[in-house]
């Protein structure tokens, strides 16, 4: 069982969203952060680096708007719907967008395939969560 | 001059938006992240720090939405409207919120009011960015 | 096989130290910043909030050190032992210090239980990498 | 007046250090924290990219080193030397190293030449507030 679980189910309060929804959805973003964060650094590591600089940037957006949806939907306290769903709806879109820079260079680079699953399943995660938010 | 405006300045490429307009945007969300962070700092010094729950959480979600919106305005590389417009608009949420809530401890709590002044001018900046990148 | 493993073993060049061993510690680290960032939150949803605060405190400091912990270690381009090894450190003296204090109400508070858990094990990891890093 | 200084002008108890050094400091992070994120762009946005790649990866570590440092010093509650202490010494390391490879492009970009400057500030204001926090 992930930390992400293990501490919604030790929450004081009673919540606002089912905990398995949003315990998947708090590890997709964890992945993703993480491979997009790898994914920077396998891509500096290439040869034809100048050919990666679109992938470089946007797993680098992706992984610092993870990093913040994660720390914001890890909050129950005071939950304030105003200010997550809009965040989730940019999470998406920085998805959408790296994974598909990133699966157009699956084939050549194998990181680069890892974390377009790693951005897929994440995108597919904020889209649940907010279908249970409402 | 700030930093914001002189990395800007010697920026190799032509812009996507006005440098002057960016650069405004740039540093009031740094001033914004930073307040935001020391808010919650002082409201946890509070004698009444019960009742400053929610201004401590939106100021942590504030803090963190702005840490990662300055990042990836600073980025002009491969620019992508599509995910930087939607973080965007969840930060003016998360600074509209932000700012209600730190309004309302404004007389008793000067720090709360210097931290919802600079989550207004964040707000404002984030607003004019986006309609100057129409 | 976590994204981090996944991720590294499809880096194109070779490491400086071994995968299986930094594997470990990125995972830990994530799973640090996430129970942290949690108990924060956990914290500020209990009865005696004003109790708390120095959890709440270490937490923060704790989840900002081991996100930026887990980015710099993440990447192997260009390693530079001069910033990594004092980095790793400072990881190590947050985990102990907020470990500590998580265990101080690792009785009272079960989320406290599993924060402490996962900085022990982090700091572990920390020490483990820095050792195989010699 | 910085928001630093205003936040830490109104604080509620009483300080560790002097406020002056204290705020001088955490301007010099978010200085330094821009300044790295913004020169990772400027260097992916050159045509030698691939001779560029020790610097981003070196900005890339700076960036994110001052932003979790930036953080924890911005916080007096409950202050722990044991976690501030190493953490600043991790960041002299970072500015060190970044600022020495930003120095050896500062002829042909001036946009290393800025960051290398925001470096070396930040540096000597971190190694100024460890001085004062004896």
């Amino acid at each position: 069982m992930s930390y992400a679980r293990q501490m919604l189910d030790s929450y004081p309060r009673t919540f606002h969203v089912d905990a398995g929804v949003l315990a998947t959805t708090i590890d997709a973003l964890n992945d993703c952060a993480q491979a997009c964060t790898a994914d920077v650094d396998d891509d500096l590591s290439e040869r034809n680096v100048s050919e990666m600089v679109r992938c470089i940037r946007l797993c680098m957006d992706c992984a610092d708007i993870c990093t913040a949806t994660v720390r914001v939907t890890s909050r129950q306290t005071e939950y304030d719907s105003s200010v997550t769903r809009p965040l989730l709806q940019a999470c998406v879109a920085a998805c959408k967008s790296c994974g598909d820079e990133c699966e157009q260079h699956a084939e050549m680079h194998q990181h680069c395939r890892a974390c377009a699953e790693a951005c897929r399943r994440c995108e597919q995660a904020c889209r649940e969560l907010m279908a249970a938010m409402r």
